[in-house]
């Protein structure tokens, strides 16, 4: 009997199915910067006018371990989102706006329901920060991932220019470093979370829990915040110098990627409210404190460091909601 | 014993190590846009000036299964130049000239001497593209891959403009389809040739084929070539009308991508001399010849649409070493 595609594992059907509900969802994230239609080779985008000398940025990220519990929980349409917001943020970060997407999924067995979920995510998650899903790649690869196993991963283009980066050069011994809030692991450090939380200590991911007020797999699978809205309002008030996106690495490994020489970072833990799953890990491991700010945010989203009277001058306000916090300042190495 | 980040599989200290690999690598695909140093949250270029009003191009592939005829042969170092290849080609297609790349490499378990092989290849992709790799991730993710499995995504920018983008829009019948010779599978159909020639055939990996003078591995790894001289050098000849880059779903799948409404293909199989891996595919399955022309490329790495007078004029003309070969022509559907 001929051997076809089909029986090889690849299903192109399901990859037609798949395609029909993903093309929809995808157009409704265009902005009138695209140019022609999903189904190009490479996504086109018209850059907007407005800057002499354009600086793209760019950044290309997983979900990491996440994807497990949500693959755990049944839980598929918001770990698209945290791919999303978790791109921004890197942007943010560096000073640059958001402006296209695009997003890989590999897996074993093409589900098409679970990519549609998976799909729903990312493009809530790009509409909300005005990005294009300028195109993305399925790739059906049986034997490589299990059966019902997926990858995500995700790049963002935005663009900045001379005078827009942060790049941390002007930091000095005095400044503050003010923090956003998190609400939870965000994209980071859930190989550790898991291994405690569902290995060690046995819990279920629908099992509720008191000191988090919910269930486990909802506190972990907690989106992402982008924090698009809270720095642009920021920036329209203060310079902000530098911006640690506290990932894996936790605040030092993060912001000292910003530091110019002479600097170091003194960062005063137990000056904020720690949220309770870190506290939750940390006591069910037991997990070494100095390994929970190596691996885990400890609840600081973005960190910013701002020239003094800066700081002091918007540290009680609120910006798009959030409220910032005192995370430590910068000393004299 | 308390809980670390390394016994849940992650190990910083293996990422460490091959960061340090990788650094020195990506450093030489540095070119005069790019700004800042490897390290940022995201990576950042300056756009060359030359184009009023630019327009990104972009697109996000994998490698797919032909990753697992490298881990057969334990030849790690040539994946990265198919997938920057594939993805140059896939903006050329659409007019576009690549700017910069970024990847993404996830893994069961890190292993540092493989990856940087990966990324040897990933780099010297980029830069005989004169392609900038400008950021990537690692994830080492745990029981999600298998401990020696890893997947490659990369992710390319380019630019063009209103004039120089290739769509499609002025193909009519009468057209003419010139080839541009390809020298294997590429970057597609490695899941049913892998089926055919190690599972039903029993082929080994490192088996002498007398057919294609040389390994079964050497064959099945040829590397996806980039065509971004020789279309450059076509372009300044004459008008290329429309370009099918020729992956997935075969030369009808993908030029009738760019086909617009009034055109249908006529494709004169026969016509071109097919590399000999393809009739050993088809032999050795068997496959059917309907089922080889939607998976493979059968030997036209891309398909070109053409004014006739402007295809005759160039058929017979060598361009960055590339002889030319009809594939068929457009007619009236």
């Amino acid at each position: 009997m001929p051997i076809d595609y089909k029986s090889s594992g690849v299903n192109l059907d399901a990859a037609d199915n798949s395609l029909t509900r993903i093309k929809a969802l995808v157009k409704t994230t265009r902005t009138s910067q695209v140019v022609g239609d999903v189904g190009l080779f490479a996504g086109a985008f018209r850059l907007p006018e407005g800057k002499a000398h354009p600086i793209l940025m760019a950044s290309t990220d997983g979900v990491g371990t996440k994807l497990r519990v949500a693959m755990m929980a049944g839980k598929y349409d918001t770990v698209g989102e945290d791919l999303v917001n978790h791109c921004v943020n890197d942007l943010l970060a560096n000073g640059a706006e958001p402006l296209f997407f695009m997003d890989y999924y590999g897996c074993g067995r093409l589900d098409p329901e679970v990519q549609e979920e998976v799909i729903k995510g990312l493009v809530r998650g790009c509409r909300n920060n005005g990005v294009a899903l300028l195109g993305g790649e399925t790739a059906e690869m049986p034997g490589f991932y299990g059966d019902d196993e997926f990858d995500l991963v995700g790049s963002i283009v935005g663009w900045s220019s001379e005078e827009d980066m942060i790049l941390g050069k002007d930091i000095k011994p005095g400044d503050v470093i003010l923090g956003l809030p998190g609400n939870g692991l965000h994209t980071n450090g859930y190989s550790l979370a898991r291994k405690v939380i569902f290995e060690h200590a046995g819990l279920k991911v629908d099992q509720f829990v008191d000191e988090l007020g919910g269930t486990m797999g909802d506190a972990l699978l907690a989106v992402h915040p982008s924090y698009l809205e809270v720095v642009r309002a920021i920036r329209k008030e203060v310079t902000i110098k530098g911006i640690g996106h506290i990932t894996g690495g936790g605040i030092e490994g993060n912001l000292n990627r910003v530091l110019p020489e002479g600097c170091k970072l003194k960062i005063d833990y137990g000056s904020w409210d720690v949220p309770p799953i870190f506290n939750l890990i940390q006591k069910l491991g037991p997990v070494d404190p100095q390994e929970m700010k190596r691996v885990f945010n400890l609840g600081v989203g973005m960190a910013m460091v701002l020239d003094k009277a800066e700081a002091l001058q918007i540290r009680d306000k609120v910006f798009a909601g959030y409220r910032l916090f005192n995370v430590g300042e910068i000393h004299k190495s």
